[in-house]
């Protein structure tokens, strides 16, 4: 058994605290192996660049929140169950998943004028996040759930907008009355597109 | 007569076009008086720290924003037609004003965890802007255009929302679509809170 696997992990479990708080572009190899107390040329074994590093980091980011927002969400019925399942997953993952908030959301704003495989990674991701929300959208529309007029596109984008007021009004303001916010907008977009 | 005043104000210029790209983080005095062909000392004259620079950088920022989206959307008449100026005004700001998109998106983003005069200076613009769309929705309400069972401050909140979401499309997943999307969210909103 290598133990290859479990410290490649540990590293990215690091990285991924490191740059919820302080963003990817100050993710180096040197500030890494500090935190990680591990040498630089041992972290260099593992990640030949900063770029290599970042595009790693957001991968294990996306990787767990397929596993705890994405896929959870999909076991839930059709319809109402599952875009709620979406959405509560969600919450609680800008919440809770790392002490600065969403990676992705840090990401986003650095990356969006720097060109490069890792914007490039990031908008990939972020367009399969709204063409999976849409679908959960779809796949009520098709059960009869959710009225055959609604624009899965538009549930999607407006989704995508509770979520950023959310955590703009959580993690920049501080404001407690945030949760309660974005349920209250989610519940009216669900009385609106229910059948 | 001094040219200080106007030395000052094309600096700040200069370095809202730094920060609207590469964030405040990187808005170092090397770096603007790199950007502004001055030299260094000369810009210790004008700003006496990063911090001070930054916090003078959002303070023309906001100064900017008054002037453009909000100062002029006062001037329309109450109800629908100000809540749209402000609207239409802000979707022209996000996209139109900087070169890398909203200054105060790219700082939202750096700023929130790191405590300080910069920050708390942030928090209050953010405060006052959603503050400002509530009043905007109370003024409706009182001269009886809007509904009054309307929340201001929900709608204060979901029209950040669609603003954060127009923001993420445009400027990171440079979608086109993303203007069209954001008018059918408003438009949206605006006749569910119309009396």
């Amino acid at each position: 058994m290598s133990k290859g696997p479990d410290t490649r992990r540990a590293i990215l479990d690091q990285a991924l605290r490191l740059a919820s708080t302080g963003g990817l572009g100050q993710l180096s190899i040197g500030l890494l192996a500090g935190a990680a107390k591990m040498s630089k040329s041992g972290l260099f074994a593992h990640f030949r660049s900063k770029e290599q590093l970042q595009l790693e980091v957001l991968r294990a980011a996306s990787d767990r929140f397929v596993a705890k927002v994405l896929a959870p969400a999909l076991r839930a019925t059709r319809g109402e169950p599952r875009l709620r399942a979406l959405f509560e997953n969600w919450l609680a993952w800008d919440r809770d998943e790392f002490p600065g908030g969403c990676v992705f959301q840090a990401a986003a704003a650095e990356l969006d004028d720097q060109p490069g495989p890792v914007r490039d990674y990031l908008v990939e991701t972020q367009r399969d996040l709204q063409e999976s929300i849409a679908q959960i959208v779809r796949a009520g529309i098709e059960s009869r759930k959710f009225r055959s007029d609604v624009d899965p596109d538009q549930v999607a984008f407006e989704v995508v907008g509770i979520l950023l007021a959310f955590h703009r009004m959580s993690r920049l303001l501080r404001d407690e009355g945030a949760e309660r916010r974005a349920r209250r907008s989610f519940d009216d977009l669900l009385a609106r597109i229910r059948a």
